[in-house]
């Protein structure tokens, strides 16, 4: 243990993204001046964190549970199949909504910049259930920047033959943004006009 | 315990300042991508933030001991002694290493807007301190601000009539900034140009 658990806790938080020592260090003497059971509430939640948090089988979505509570859920549309990067895609979609079907979290794209190739994406998962052929539609919800298009043709060809319609969500998704960051509208608008593959 | 540890991480997180939903969203899925014992290092330290950290019963400085490390240092210079409003103006008066002296922690300014009066300060703690007739020289190294300027005249006041000689940090200080923020070479000709109080 550090002599200084201040300074100590100031270099932990510098190592989250969008934090330098600065920012660290006034988060920190928040804490302090704040309520010690919000500090001791906030660092249980982030210690148990990798612990609580299970993957799907099925979808792939992280959550509390496996199978999640979507893919669980008898009253969602197993004909319908949403192809989504990240779990965040899944949240800002079921904020908006109007999606009742299942999802399939790919966590990542294809990126041969990167050296993310077809492997590393969680496909043999998404193969497995368009085999057992309940599947009528996948729809796929990347996003739209080079290496979710990329991705986007990729799938839309290994999904040739396969008895499914293949559909893009529609271009209500303004170039260069971010999924996660549409309202929940234009995310509406974008589910409802989705097209179909190649179209 | 909430169903979904995810939700509850970033409904606890987005109270912190400078987070929304949407950033404390971003790191929670950077702690899940990332390794497990990370988390768990930063959730603990977080967690025992409040027990570890103690007030220094002389400075009134935030640490991992009382006295804490400045304090108990033979080798400072107890005639000099540097009053700031925060624990992280000592960290950033440190890190430009040229006081020898001590410091005393107000943990605050006196604020008659927001109804912070001399008896919410630690200034029990520094009259104690200036009884003792070790200290000569007090440095009023308060923040540039209003609510700092009024803190420096009213202690300059209180002052008057001890046996100390009262100076403030040279005008080096941009107006309107914060000695957290400062770089260390203005910080030093700040403490080296030091004036004596009322020149």
């Amino acid at each position: 243990m550090s002599p200084d658990p201040i300074a100590r806790l100031v270099a932990l938080l510098a190592r989250l993204p969008g934090l330098g020592d600065k920012s660290a260090s006034r988060l920190v003497y928040f804490l302090l001046r704040g309520s010690p059971d919000y500090a001791r509430e906030l660092g249980r939640a982030i210690a148990e964190l990798p612990d609580q948090v299970l993957r799907c089988g099925q979808c792939q979505d992280l959550g509390a549970s496996d199978p999640c509570r979507i893919c669980a859920d008898p009253e969602r549309d197993r004909t319908l199949l949403m192809v989504v990067e990240e779990p965040h895609d899944v949240r800002a979609l079921e904020r908006a909504q109007s999606f009742r079907g299942l999802y399939h979290v790919l966590h990542g794209t294809l990126s041969p910049l990167l050296g993310r190739g077809p492997e590393q994406l969680t496909l043999d998962a998404l193969w497995r259930r368009l085999k057992k052929g309940e599947v009528k539609e996948v729809i796929l919800a990347l996003n739209p920047h080079v290496e979710g298009d990329a991705t986007a043709v990729y799938l839309a060809e290994q999904l040739q033959g396969l008895p499914v319609k293949v559909s893009r969500l529609a271009r209500g998704i303004p170039v260069g943004g971010d999924l996660e960051y549409l309202d929940s509208g234009s995310l509406n608008q974008a589910i409802r006009g989705r097209r179909q593959m190649g179209e």
